[in-house]
């Protein structure tokens, strides 16, 4: 097939945790497809300058080049129209928006808050500053008075995961019996964290628990296989 | 078609509030079926005791009655596979439930902690020592303790807005191009308000509130002919 993916990679080339870049993969995975996943770090603009634009995930498909996870989805639902469905119809895909803000808006700050510290050790070196310097005027304030890695934000994530878990309670996937892009859109988050922080956000009796081991168990482990910490 | 609907009702027959009975309500507009909607107070539980439990809605349809909100709608969605979609297929109805659940527990709460006090006095005299009780026991606290209905309290329920702001800025119905279940479940939230507290929860410039105005104009505006405040 050729597919080429720039995904970011940390400390080592095998250490890859970008939620958005989470998300392709295991949306190429669940089509039956499979990329080259080609390491890059946040300051190596011009190895992704012909897309136009200075971030990952980036998916070269043959002669096409596209941006953005949720519009590589979008691609891959039109372009593999025999494949297994990432949205399951329009209705699935406008929902899949909400659930996609739902969680960069909710989960993903609180998240970030409790792995920032590891997360920052396991860059790139090359990355570090660029980092700090971007992220510190994002959140408006420094990375050590934004990162906030105790059980209280661990207490809070939890609790906002609270739609989810009750979802979970009630079928085994947030795309129903089997998983969709929602799912992936959230299980992301947990790659990352688990890419680079051993502080354990889940509670082995916890639904969301259970649902992320069926998501680090499919397509053979591939998820699982990846570099991280096991909890 | 002769569906009857016992619809919650509060100190005038007029006055229906209860979010479950508005998401079936217009549930039922959606297929384009019509219910004689029968007024009914919490302390009625003999007049519903036919359905086997004590909370409305409860939809007869003919000889077959069912109750509760989401299997009413599954019900509707099986029943009559010819009127327009609810759900939009199976991955649709599977992320609808998420968003159920995200909405009673993120936004009924603290819609609820705002419009408790007019709430209150807007139900039936037979209803309000059933529901002080009820509800303190719930919440474990009294209605008074547990009223919030302060501009912090509403600043909070649209910073809860936010990932269905974000969506609504990118299309104009949570179900896409048209409005869908899930729409209804959390529009169903701004009827309760509506017909009970006169405090206005969105400003105008809000995408949420432009969305709202469309529903309250679907079906010829059947919600908005309902008795309630103009906010």
């Amino acid at each position: 097939m050729g597919f080429k993916l720039y995904d970011l990679a940390g400390d080592s080339d095998a250490r890859r945790f970008s939620p958005p870049c989470w998300r392709v993969k295991m949306a190429l995975r669940h089509l039956g497809l499979q990329a080259e996943e080609i390491p890059w770090r946040f300051t190596e603009k011009e190895a992704i300058s012909f897309s136009g634009q200075k971030l990952v995930p980036v998916l070269v498909d043959g002669d096409k080049t596209i941006t953005d996870s949720w519009e590589i989805a979008r691609y891959l639902e039109a372009a593999y129209p025999d494949r297994p469905r990432l949205f399951g119809g329009s209705v699935g895909e406008a929902e899949a928006l909400f659930i996609k803000f739902w969680c960069e808006q909710t989960i993903h700050p609180v998240m970030l808050r409790i792995i920032l510290p590891d997360l920052f050790q396991h860059l790139h070196e090359n990355d570090k500053a660029y980092f700090r310097e971007s992220r510190e005027k994002r959140f408006g304030m420094t990375l050590e008075e934004f990162a906030s890695p105790t059980d209280e934000t661990i207490a809070s994530l939890r609790k906002s995961l609270s739609p989810l878990r009750a979802t979970l309670e009630c079928q085994p996937y947030i795309g129903g019996t089997s998983p969709v892009f929602a799912d992936y859109i959230v299980f992301a988050a947990f790659q990352w964290a688990r890419a680079m922080s051993p502080i354990q956000l889940l509670e082995p009796e916890d639904p969301v628990y259970a649902w992320r081991v069926r998501l680090l168990d499919a397509f053979d482990g591939y998820a699982r296989s990846a570099l991280g910490y096991t909890v």
